[in-house]
C-alpha cells in the first residue's frame, strides 16, 4: 500500500503527470515548531538538476503545508503536504510507448492494474519519493530535538569504486578460508569515520562522497557512464547516531527488518546490509561478537566493536545504527537496447533526452528520511511501552 | 509486533521456557485440504539435531492444530497451532546469568522491557520461528496447489566458501573499473540452476548445499568451527518459481521490500539481496537491464536475462524471484570471550554445552516459509484487485 | 487515527482554518471511469447553506482530484483529493476564546494535544467530513457499477417527531410486558418503504425526510429551535440494497460492527442501531427470528422478514442492510449558557452569528458515503477470499 | 479479521468443536503481576450454567497461559492463552442440519466460506468470546492498577422491563414535541447510580441487575420465555470510571466509535448508545449541553451534567464513560418455527435440548472486557503522544 508506519504514519499519493504529489503524516507530536523550510531542506537536496552528474531537469519542488500546524507549531493533527507537478499533462504519444522499457516498471504496472498510464510506470516514478522525504523531514526534526539523533547518509560506492575504509584483513584476504586468524570485520577507523561524518561534509561534493580521493574517481566513473549514454549503480551508507536503547519490536518488526523494508521500498534498490553486512557473515563468532564494555562516564554498558550495527535481537542497543543500501544503474539509457514491443515484435530502444546516469547522490536524502520514518515510529511505540510500564505501582 | 501480513496474517507467541510456542493464522482460504502432516514437514526440517553439524538437542516439535479445520479441510476461520516446549521451566541460575552475552539479545531485551527473562533474549530465541514456519507451511501448500508455485532455498555460502556459479567476468574482475566491457552480472548457468533446483536435491546433504564440491568444503568449514569451539556464518539463497505477474503493492510494500522485511526479521540475518544484488550495482545499465522477449509458446512477454530477480518497480514480472540472505555466525560459542557483566565488572565468558556452530542449514525452511508468507499475502491482495476490477461493466 | 479501511482505505487531513481539507484514497479499483463531478455530487449535498434550515454560510467546496486518474479513468494508484478552505486564517481573538464551549471538543482537544488551536476543536470540525464524503463517493460509484448497490439515507426523526412507519403493536404497546402476543418488530410496510425509497425522493424536501407529513412537522420543529436560538437533534436511517452475501469479517469486523464504527465516528452521533435495533431487543425470539424462504425466481434462500437488518453472525445475508444513527442537537447555540472559563471562573456564553440548528439533513450524504466505505472494504476482502478459494483445484 | 487493537492487540481463534479456543495478546506492559487466576475471574463470570436462567451446560473453561509471563510477571512478550473445548468432536448428523437456523449464522457462514462446518455458524459461536474475555481481563487489571479505572456493566433491561432511573420528564413525556421545557435527558440520580455501582452489587443476583425490583421482574420475564420455549432480549449498560482525559483518536477512531465497534462485534448485539443515547437526540442543545464547572478540590474542569457520556469530539473528558448495548433474543428456541431447508423445501424447526433463553446476564463480563480492550489501546496510544511531546525541548 502507500502507507508506512504504525503510530507515525505517512501515506503518499501522486505520479509523474498528475496535478501534484504529496502526503499525509499522521501521529506528528503536537507542540513542535514546524515550518515549510524545515521540510524544504531535504526536498531541495533530493531535487534533480543540482549538478552535471545528475539529470538537469530543474524541478521546483516547493512544499506547501496544507494542515496540522498553526502559527508554526504542530497541532498533533494530520499534516497534509503537497508539491505541484510542473508537467501535469500526459506526454504526447511516441514510438517509445510501444515498448515496455527494459528493467522499468511499464510492463509490471500494466500487468498489475490493467491500465496503461501515459507515464508508464505510474507510481514507480522517482517523483513518488517526494512525499516520503517530506514526511521523513518532520520525523528527523523531532528526533534531533527530542533525542539529539543524527542521521547522515553518504555515497559509499559507485560501480566498483568504494570508500577504502571498510576492508579488514578478513574481507580483503583471498577467497579461500584456510586461516583461523580473523579481525573484526568492521575496522575501528571505519567506526570512527561513521561516528564523525556530517551532512555538511557529505554535501561538499556533488557526488556526496566524503572521501575526497574516492569522490573524484566516482565522479569520473559517472561521467564515463554519461558519455557512453549508459548508467552506473552504487551504494549509499547511512549512520544513525544517539539512538536510545530499546527500539524495534520483536519478532517481525525488528529495527533492521523495518529498515530493510523501508530501504528496499526506495526505487532501484537491490540490497540491504546491517552493520558488518554480508562480509560479516564470512567470519567466525569469535571475530564477529561485540564484547560489552562499561562506559566510564555514564556507567552504562556499550560494546567495544560494532559489527552488529547497533541492533541485537532486532532491538537497538544504543550504539550507532548503520547500514548500506545498493542501488542498481538507472534503467533508462541512451544506448541502443535490443528488446521487444508490447505486441511481441522485436525492436531497438534508445531513450531520448538526458537521463540521470547515477541515482546515488540524489538518494542520500531519501535514505536519511526513510531511516527517520522507521526510527520515529519505533520511538513512539517504545515511548508508549515505557510510559505504560512506569504507571504500574510496582514499576522500578 | 508479533504479527505479519495483511490478508494472510500470522501472529506468533512463545519463548524458550514457557508451555508452548505457536501461532494463529488468519485469512487461510476455506475449502483447502490441510492436516498436521502438511505443516509438520517443514517443522521437522527446521528442527535442530538432524546432524552432527547442527546442535544435537532433540526437540520433538510436533504441531497440534487447534482450530480452523474440520475433517481435514480448512473452514476459512483462524487456524490455531501449537508446539509444546520440552523444557518448560526457567533454568537454574548460574554465573552466566551475570553476563549479557555478547551479540545476543540479553542486554537489549532488558533495556526494552525492563524485565529479565531467565532465557535472556526472550523472543529472540530460535524457537520463536516455529510459529512462522507452521504458518508459512500452510501458505506454501496453497501456493503450490493454486499456482504451482515452487519455493526452494539452499545454502549458497558458508564462511568464504560459496557455490561457484554466480561469478561473471564482471564480479570476478579486479577492483578497478577501467573497462566498459561488461557481462550480465548473473550468469545463464546460474539462472538455469535456479530454474531446476529441487528440495529433494537440497536435502541430499545435511549442509543443504546442492553443489557437491562446495557442500563438502562447507561441511569441513563448519566442522573446523565446531572443533575450535567457535561458529561460522553463511548465506541462504531462495528461488520462487511460477510466480504470477502483478504481485507487490506500490509504493512501500514492493514485493522485494516485503521479502527484505520478512528475511531480516529472521534471527541472525545481516543482509538481503534481490536478483543480482549488491554485485549487480557495480555494472552499467546496458549490462544490467533485462531485455524483453516474447515467449514463443504462450505469446506472453518475458525477459531473456533476470538481473531484476523477478521484480520491476516492486511488482512481480512472472520471472523467477530469487534473493540471498546473509546469516552471521552464532553468537554463542564455547571459546572464551573477554566481556563485561551487567554490574560493569569485567570477566571472561565461555558458553557451556554444545551449540549450533552454523545456522544456515536449519534456516532453509525458515527462509522458504517466510517467503511463502510474503507471496501468499501479495497474492490475496492482488486477487482482490483483479476480481474487483473484473466486476466493472467496462472491464476488459 | 485518520485512516479507515483495510484494502479500500481513506486517510483524511485538514481542519477549519488551514489551507485545504482532503484525503488520499488507496485501493481504488483500476479501470473505473471517474471524474471530479462524480465526487462533487455528494460534496454539494453535504454543503451547508442549502436552505434556511441549515447554516447559511456558503462554502464552495469544489473538489480537485490530484492524482490516480488519467483521461477520466482510475489508474489503481492512490487518488489524492483536496477542497480549498475559504477561511484559511485563524480567527481573531474574542472573549469566546476564554471558554471551552459546552459539549464541544475545545476542552478535550486541549487535554489531548496540549496545544490550543484557534479553531478550538481542530479536527472535530464538520469540515473534516469532506475527505470522507469524497472518498465514499468513489466507493459508491464502484458499488453501483459493479453490483448495482444502492445506498439511500433519509431523516427518520427530528426531536420527538419520527416517520410513523416503524411502529408495530409491539413497540407501541405499553411499557409492561404482560402479553406473549408479539408481531415482528419491523412492519412489512416499513420494509417496503426501505425497499423503494430513492435519493430523488429524499432530496425533494430540504429536510430530506421523504414522508411529507412528518417532513412538515420536522421543518417546523427546526424552525422553532432556530427561533429559540436553540438547536435540536434527530436520527438518520440508511438502507443499502442489492448487497451480495458474505460481506463482513468474523469476529471483530462484523459488517454491523464496522458500520457502527463508521457511523459513531461522524461528529455528533449518539447511537447506532442495526435492523430492528433497540426496539427489537424487547421481543421474543419467536417474533424476532427471520424465517428463510426460497426465492421462486432465483431459487436462492432469503428471509421473509428482516429484523436482522441484512446481517447474521456479522455477515451480510443478501437482504437489505439498514440502520439508524442518532445525532445530538448541535452544541453551538445562541441561547445563553451558564458555564465556566478555562481559568475556572464562571460566566455566561452565547454564540454569535448564525449556527446550524439541526445537522441531520446535511448528515445524509455523510452517512451514505461512510456506509459505502464500509461495504466497499468488505467487498474487496470477500472478493479476495472468493477468488483465492476458486483457484484451489478442488474448489466447487 | 480476528484481531482487535493497535498497540494492545488481541487475536483470537477457535470454534465450538475444535481442540481449544484462545488468543494471543500483544502489547501487554512488561513488569505487571499476572496469573491465570486474574484471567479466570471473568471467564468464570462468562461461563454458562450459573443459574437456571442461563443454559445449564457446565463448561469448565479453565484458562492456561502459554507464554509471556515468568514467575507471575509479564515479560512484555505476547501472552498466549487457551481454554480446552470439552466437546471436541463435530456432532452427529441430524435433520436439523438440513436447515439454516433462522437468524443464525449457518446460512451466512456457508455463503461466505463455501464450507459447511458441522457447528453451523463456526466462529459465530458464543465460545468465540472466550479469547476476548481472557485478553480483556488482562487489560482490566492494568487499567485498575495504573489508573484506578473501574469498569462495571449491569443488565439494564430485559424485554420491556427497564431499570426505572433513566427517565426524565423529557423522555417520559408524550410523543408530541410541543413544549420547550426540557430537562437534561439523563437524571442526576441515574448519574449517581452509575457513579456508585459495583461488580459485587451486580453479581448479587443471577440476573445481574442491581435494581432489586426490576431484577425480580426481569427474572420472571426470562422464566416465562423459557417456559414458552421462547427467548427474550435486553440491554446491558456499562460505566467506565476514573478515565484519564485525552483518550480516543480523531477522526475515525473516536473513543465512542471504537466502543461501538467493540460492542457491535459481540454476538447478538443490535444497538449501541453513548451517554444520553438515542433519547438524548430528542432534546434541544440547551438541555443537552454539559456546562463546565471547576472542581473545587482538584481545580480541574469537569462538567455538571454528563449527557455526553464522558466523550466530546471523540476524546474522553475525564467524566464517566457510559453506554448501553442492546442484545436480541437468542435465535435458538424450542418453539416450532416454519422455515425453509437448504434445498428450498419448507419445514418446521424446533430446537432440541435446553437453550439460553436470554444472554444479557452472561454478556456482562464480555461487555466489560471489550470495553477494557478499547480503553487500554487508547491509553497506550495517548501515553505515546504524551511521552513523545514531553521530550520536546519546548514542551510545557
Amino acid at each position: 500500500m502507500s502507507s508506512f508506519g504504525t503510530l507515525f504514519k505517512v501515506t503518499t499519493y501522486g505520479e509523474s503527470h498528475c496535478r501534484s504529489v504529496g502526503c499525509i503524516v499522521e501521529g506528528c507530536p503536537p507542540g513542535m515548531n514546524l515550518t515549510e523550510e524545515d521540510v524544504q531542506v531535504q526536498l531541495t537536496r533530493r531535487r534533480p538538476g543540482q549538478s552535471s552528474l545528475t539529470t538537469p531537469r530543474n524541478e521546483k519542488d516547493r512544499v506547501h503545508i496544507q494542515s496540522g500546524t498553526e502559527f508554526g507549531v504542530t497541532l498533533g493533527t494530520p499534516v497534509g503536504m503537497m508539491v505541484l507537478n510542473q508537467d501535469q499533462k500526459p506526454h504526447d504519444y511516441s514510438d517509445m510507448d510501444n515498448y515496455p522499457r527494459p528493467s522499468h516498471a511499464d510492463f509490471t504496472y500494466l500487468e498489475k492494474y490493467g491500465v496503461k498510464a501515459s507515464s508508464g510506470g505510474g507510481r514507480s516514478s522517482a517523483r513518488e519519493t517526494i512525499g516520503r522525504v517530506a514526511a521523513g523531514a518532520i520525523a528527523e526534526k523531532y528526533l534531533r530535538e527530542a533525542f539529539g539523533i543524527e542521521i547522515v547518509a553518504f555515497v559509499s560506492a559507485v560501480g566498483k569504486i568504494a570508500i577504502p575504509l571498510h576492508q579488514t584483513k578478513t574481507s580483503s584476504s583471498a577467497a579461500n578460508d584456510e586461516t583461523d586468524d580473523y579481525d573484526s570485520p568492521v575496522t575501528p577507523e571505519y567506526l570512527k569515520f561513521l561516528d564523525e561524518i556530517t551532512r555538511e561534509e557529505v554535501d561538499k561534493t556533488t557526488i556526496r562522497c566524503p572521501h575526497a580521493e574516492a569522490a573524484n574517481r566516482m565522479s569520473e566513473r559517472i561521467t564515463r557512464a554519461r558519455d557512453n549514454h549508459d548508467s552506473i549503480g552504487g551504494t549509499v551508507t547511512c549512520v544513525i547516531r544517539n539512538v536510545p536503547t530499546g527500539l524495534g519490536e520483536p519478532c517481525f518488526d525488528k529495527i533492521e527488518a523495518k529498515l530493510a523494508h523501508a530501504m528496499m521500498s526506495i526505487p532501484a534498490t537491490k540490497s540491504f546490509e546491517i552493520g558488518s553486512g554480508r562480509e560479516g557473515c564470512k567470519v567466525p563468532g569469535s571475530a564477529h561478537n561485540d564484547p560489552f564494555v562499561r562506559n566510564p562516564v555514564t556507567g552504562k554498558l556499550g560494546t567495544s566493536s560494532n559489527n552488529s550495527g547497533g541492533t541485537q535481537g532486532g532491538i537497538s542497543n544504543g550504539e550507532n545504527i548503520y547500514f548500506t543500501v545498493g542501488f542498481k544503474s538507472p534503467a533508462t539509457i541512451g544506448k541502443e537496447q535490443p528488446t521487444t514491443r508490447y505486441d511481441g515484435s522485436g525492436g531497438v530502444l534508445a531513450a531520448k533526452g538526458r537521463h540521470d546516469p547515477c541515482v546515488v547522490p540524489r538518494a542520500i536524502p531519501i535514505v536519511e528520511t526513510m531511516a527517520a520514518l522507521v526510527v520515529m515510529d519505533a520511538v513512539m511505540i517504545q515511548q508508549s511501552r515505557n510510559a505504560t510500564r512506569n504507571l504500574l505501582p510496582n514499576a522500578m
